[in-house]
């Protein structure tokens, strides 16, 4: 079984190492880090290089795919190149999978049309506007398509994967392995439970963030 | 602010990544990956390399420092370049921090004894073999040191630490831009909650992913 994570310039790091970190360590799968050319990709914070092992062009049938998000995807998300690639790829994928605004991505290339999808909360819109569904909910499953909503969550959503690839019980191993108890200090991790005053900051001041074009 | 995260042969690239992702979304500081030298840091399952941009000799006085683990940190707990570096600049830090085993390296530099501090759960024996007390908890601070259990619970650490530094509502727009409102689907991210099975088959197959002397 072969993961593929897909790494774009500007990518939120997270997004992409959060599951990646869960998902490699099913038994008996490979995880690639793959991008238009292999080589190093820059985030979204221009103070990390993450480096692709693989070109797309070396990466023809993964069984797994995954794409991660970041404040500014228009660039992957227009380019012809990459929207070629996940078209070909998710023609024989088990799961099509993104985090964040990666689910953006997969929009573009007409993959979640008339499906239940989600997205970073700021982005919902947006993802509406490809034709999807979008939810409140921080992991969907629709069909072989799987969208997990901002940054972190790309960890749960690795954890329901590794379920339906390799059973509860090996899914539990990686979580107690990685020791994924979260306890936050906080209870503000999404906007229907955050103070309304810091959902309105994060609205009006950094929405541009997550949608540039917004 | 300077924020340093010391990159190593070997890490966990969560152990980085995810504290980091949080951590530098604190404004008005700056986040920098730092290694030996600059230039890329391959991970744990030899599958991604993570670019340091900094060389430790170019990062002198940062306030914050954390230490990632991986499954062999003996390499870096024994390198004096290392751990010169990290009692250099353990003098001027507000916090010095690590993530999973990365207290190992901490506790190698001399800086852990008679604190209280965690790692991994499979690790608590070695770490108390560096002079530290070891204690089950997901987040300890002593002082200004901070450590964090396995893997994924550098996140937790990130959110403790930006409220101390930028306060809670600084740390809770953080945490609502990264969406970090867990929901695994199970319940087995700890020895205590992971059935017992599970639990002894870590123990006796996975400890040396952990602690390849133990």
């Amino acid at each position: 079984m072969q993961i593929a994570i897909l790494l774009h310039p500007g990518l939120t790091a997270l997004d992409a190492v959060g599951p990646a970190e869960l998902l490699q360590r099913m038994p008996g799968n490979e995880t690639v880090f793959v991008a238009r050319e292999a080589g190093p990709v820059r985030n979204d914070q221009d103070n990390l290089s993450l480096v692709a092992g693989r070109s797309l062009a070396e990466v023809t049938r993964p069984d797994v795919v995954l794409v991660p998000g970041g404040p500014d995807v228009r660039a992957t998300a227009d380019d012809p190149v990459v929207q070629d690639w996940l078209r070909a790829v998710d023609r024989t994928t088990t799961w099509t999978t993104s985090v964040c605004t990666g689910s953006l991505v997969l929009g573009a290339a007409g993959l979640l049309t008339g499906r239940r999808a989600t997205t970073h909360w700021l982005a919902r819109d947006r993802l509406a506007g490809y034709g999807a569904e979008p939810t409140g909910e921080r992991v969907v499953f629709d069909g072989k398509y799987v969208t997990a909503a901002g940054v972190s969550s790309g960890i749960d959503m690795a954890l329901h994967l590794l379920g339906r690839l390799g059973g509860d019980d090996m899914a539990r191993i990686v979580q107690l392995m990685t020791e994924y108890d979260p306890q936050p200090p906080y209870d503000a991790g999404s906007p229907d439970k955050a103070p309304a005053h810091l959902v309105d900051f994060c609205r009006t001041e950094l929405a541009t963030h997550v949608d540039p074009a917004g």
